[in-house]
């Protein structure tokens, strides 16, 4: 499927709204893959289709989590997780995407996971500070990022982790293991 | 060895200032054992024994976690995880305790783990809270434990994962799991 017939396709899945969310991580990933030696193009691939499940209903999600084999752990965890690894298998399946470092950046966009690639980390981070975000730490994040991926991404899931202890929610282990890794990355990276 | 033996033997591990704080966990355990239906005078005993290690070498850590199988994962976290296993592998080799309530409460004081049981929960609750103990939250986790061990116990771990973040420290992933296993158990309790 060509760019634009995606990019319809992904819009109609969507409000506005959350189109103009897209917009924003699509404008984004590419700035971040230029910044930071990814491909531009990939990047945006990924941002186009990275929201495409986001508001399939729940039910549907739960089923392509069961039948299609994918981590039933996150059955038991907060539904917003869902939509990354089901967005994948619908790039897969219905966009016909094969490749994996599009499927990944869209599979662990909102968990991040151990050993992220330079992709996943691209669209992780553009969908925490693309223009239209605004929550607290938006702002330092974005100045972060100026000079590193992996410490503006830590910065993203730190912000993550204290909403979920605000809201005395649960926090997916993959985002911890995520946030771990990033860490150990950056700490070798200096040495 | 009965208790004054054992009193006077884990008080020779430590300096004058630590022993105190153990002498807070005692009493504090038996409080929170009598309020919440546990056995006081385990609770008492795992209290005595929990910092045994604390003042121990890292390398004499290090050994005994290596040699005798301990999770070797803990060597990639930070040092102040591992006196607790250490500390329930001492409490069986040298102090001759059998009970598996005791150790194990001695062992994840620090940590937590999955399915905590009634005596891990009530250590590791006296842990944070005892009378010496003063930083941001523990006046609220006091309040909390009046009522709900569990309650208390996540706001302990929030206060330790949040200290975490700010730090740009890992997290540790048993505590994660420790908390989303608590905030399940209250969920199921409230239904």
């Amino acid at each position: 499927m060509n760019r634009d017939a995606m990019i319809e396709a992904v819009r109609s899945e969507m409000p506005e709204r959350r189109w103009n969310h897209t917009l924003g991580v699509m404008e984004t990933s590419i700035i971040l893959a230029e910044r930071f030696g990814a491909d531009p193009v990939k990047a945006e691939q990924a941002a186009i289709l990275h929201d495409v499940a986001k508001y399939w209903q729940t039910s549907r999600m739960e089923s392509i989590i069961r039948q299609e084999g994918l981590p039933a752990d996150l059955l038991e965890f907060d539904k917003e997780l869902w939509h990354a690894p089901v967005g994948a298998f619908v790039a897969e399946q219905l966009f016909k995407v094969t490749d994996l470092d599009v499927l990944d950046a869209i599979r662990y966009h909102t968990s991040g996971r151990e050993g992220m690639t330079l992709m996943d980390k691209i669209v992780c981070l553009a969908d925490y500070m693309e223009p239209g975000r605004d929550f607290p730490a938006v702002h330092k994040i974005r100045e972060i990022a100026q000079h590193s991926l992996e410490k503006a991404l830590v910065a993203g899931f730190d912000s993550t982790i204290s909403y979920l202890l605000q809201q005395g929610k649960r926090i997916y282990p993959l985002t911890v293991a995520a946030r771990n890794d990033l860490l150990l990355f950056i700490r070798e990276a200096e040495q």
